[in-house]
């Protein structure tokens, strides 16, 4: 096991990285104001892991109630929310009661948020069960709901007591998810730390052979830099923007292929060729660093092409970006591997170029 | 115009009191990160002071756009807070845009979580139009909704930028409505400062005359008090509790008799009433404490007789509200007049003897 303390003030609080952690419950525990909790988890991870933290919890002599949502992206709604809301006051859960989020990025979304709106505010424990989760919703304390006219428009900072990792959740996870995880850890690479990028070149195999330990490095890796730019900038003021890299081209997709269709790590990783693609047009990188990328992205089993939305539609999704201020859309670019940058100088006719039939 | 600062560290913020506040863009422009702003209102106050704000913001440059809710507590509610979302969606209103709560308790509950969530947190202001919301919501940072299952239980502690109390504001206020908050005003005098209880007694018709030195007197007092218990306690760990006097009892009978029946404030004075009874009971207070209580109660308009549940009902109505810990229920007494305290002691027979048909 690796342990990783995120630095927030009197919001710190440690990611346990490894395998079988959902049998220890003495990484729960000391974080628990009362020995009550509500798993809140979904109807794939149910069946596979809930039995399991339920007796940890127990065997702890901790009572453990759940809630299970359905499955997927289409769920992340208000609706859906209602029903953790519906379980805490049917069952009189009280501002002590700890909620556990046990699942995906969607889960630990919709939990996270739960938390921090019950009552204003009861605690918080994330168990990601999916490599996407472990090294995005890990670090950073984003949490809320999509509406139906955007992505995440609705929700709370609020941060975890503890965070558990257990890389044997990702022996269930489908092949795609965890490509889609990959690409987020892809990521850390492109914007923080060229060296990562080339070990990661040089595992992708392993990686997705779930090696363990190349696949706890990776996680580590991915939330330590995610942890780096976080506790630089917690509610997203400035840098933290940077790890919105390919987010923009991504949420365009997302929206326009209607959510669920392209997976969040698929859709980001055909972005960040897009952001790749924009600073090659603006001088920034060259041929070879764009086609090193994509390699990348391709040998981690993902999309290198985003879909042809056409250039008014992607304007349209990409307008509603929460990275848009006073009026002008600001990108996350690469001015060269491994070093992000933030601009709102893309000339019309470059972002025409890149949105034109991307390639 | 009397000022106020409220003490949260980097959250901290003035409160202006005082008439014709609401002509005063100096007061608002420099709190707005952008000049942008969208004003949340209700179909109650928007003909009355709508208008007036609209041209003072415009006169100081400031794009405001508007969204108008229904009047009322019944539509306190995720429905009627999704046509924020919708409004700022609709149009692009981005991380810098501030909302403006005009109006009283309900639609400062709702604008302020709303701009907690809309792209997890916007800036917010506050210009409150009752004297309940001005005595109450103007400090604490309390925000949200309610469920069908009970009372403010989801939400988000966020602080507002600036409060403006324009006292000119009550002059359109419904007599019952300025008791209601009269009933907080006097809640203050009973749990912190017995002097300002004794000048409650001596300038009752003046407030209730709106005499413009009294009602300002009296909200600069109230928001005070309210600080100094917040500014020890923002997230409601401990000594914030004491400005529940009254609540538990008033928020079941808010329950038992339907949302909306009972103003807030009114069943606020009941439930304090009964607080001093159980106080009686308990030793603490004399028959002359609690007959004064009642009195002063009376001299504002307020009832000092709850309706009578039954005593299943008050139980069960009492078991929702957020000062339940760890299965037992907790009460705000009073010591004495003046003197707030919290305690799980009230023995069974106490209790039912208060609950069995209040008088």
């Amino acid at each position: 096991m690796q342990t990783l303390t995120v630095d927030l003030g009197d919001r710190s609080y440690p990611i346990h990285i490894g395998a079988g952690l959902l049998n220890q419950a003495e990484l729960i525990l000391p974080h628990l104001a009362q020995k009550r909790v509500m798993i809140v988890t979904n109807t794939t991870v149910a069946p596979l892991y809930l039995a399991r933290l339920t007796a940890t919890l127990e065997a702890g002599g901790v009572a453990a109630t759940q809630v299970i949502l359905p499955d997927g992206e289409a769920y992340k709604n208000w609706e859906t929310l209602n029903l953790i809301f519906d379980a805490l006051l049917t069952q009189r859960a009280e501002r002590k009661t700890t909620l556990i989020a046990l699942g995906g990025g969607v889960i630990g979304d919709m939990a996270g948020f739960a938390a921090a709106s019950y009552q204003r505010g009861v605690p918080f424990i994330q168990i990601p069960t999916t490599l996407l989760s472990q090294v995005d919703s890990s670090v950073g304390g984003k949490t809320g709901i999509n509406h139906p006219l955007g992505k995440n428009m609705i929700g709370a900072f609020y941060q975890p007591k503890v965070v558990l990792a257990d890389t044997d959740t990702l022996k269930t996870l489908p092949a795609r998810e965890l490509s889609a995880g990959l690409a987020e850890v892809i990521k850390y690479g492109l914007i923080w730390d060229v060296e990562f990028l080339s070990w990661l070149e040089a595992n992708m195999d392993k990686l997705r052979a779930l090696d363990p330990v190349a696949i706890t490095h990776a996680i580590h890796r991915s939330c330590e830099i995610k942890a780096q730019v976080v506790g630089q900038d917690e509610r997203e003021g400035g840098i933290r923007a940077i790890l919105n890299l390919g987010h923009t081209f991504g949420h365009a997709i997302e929206t326009g292929m209607g959510y669920g269709n392209w997976l969040h790590g698929e859709a980001v990783a055909a972005g960040m060729v897009m952001a790749a693609e924009t600073s090659r047009r603006l001088g920034w990188l060259s041929d070879a660093d764009v086609a090193r990328t994509r390699a990348l992205i391709r040998a981690a089993g993902l999309p290198d092409v985003a879909p042809d939305l056409g250039v008014d539609t992607w304007l349209e999704y990409m307008g509603h970006d929460k990275k848009v201020e006073g009026g002008k859309m600001r990108f996350v670019l690469l001015k060269k591997l491994g070093v992000a940058v933030i601009t709102g100088d893309v000339p019309a006719d470059v972002l025409t170029g890149v949105l034109t039939a991307p390639h």
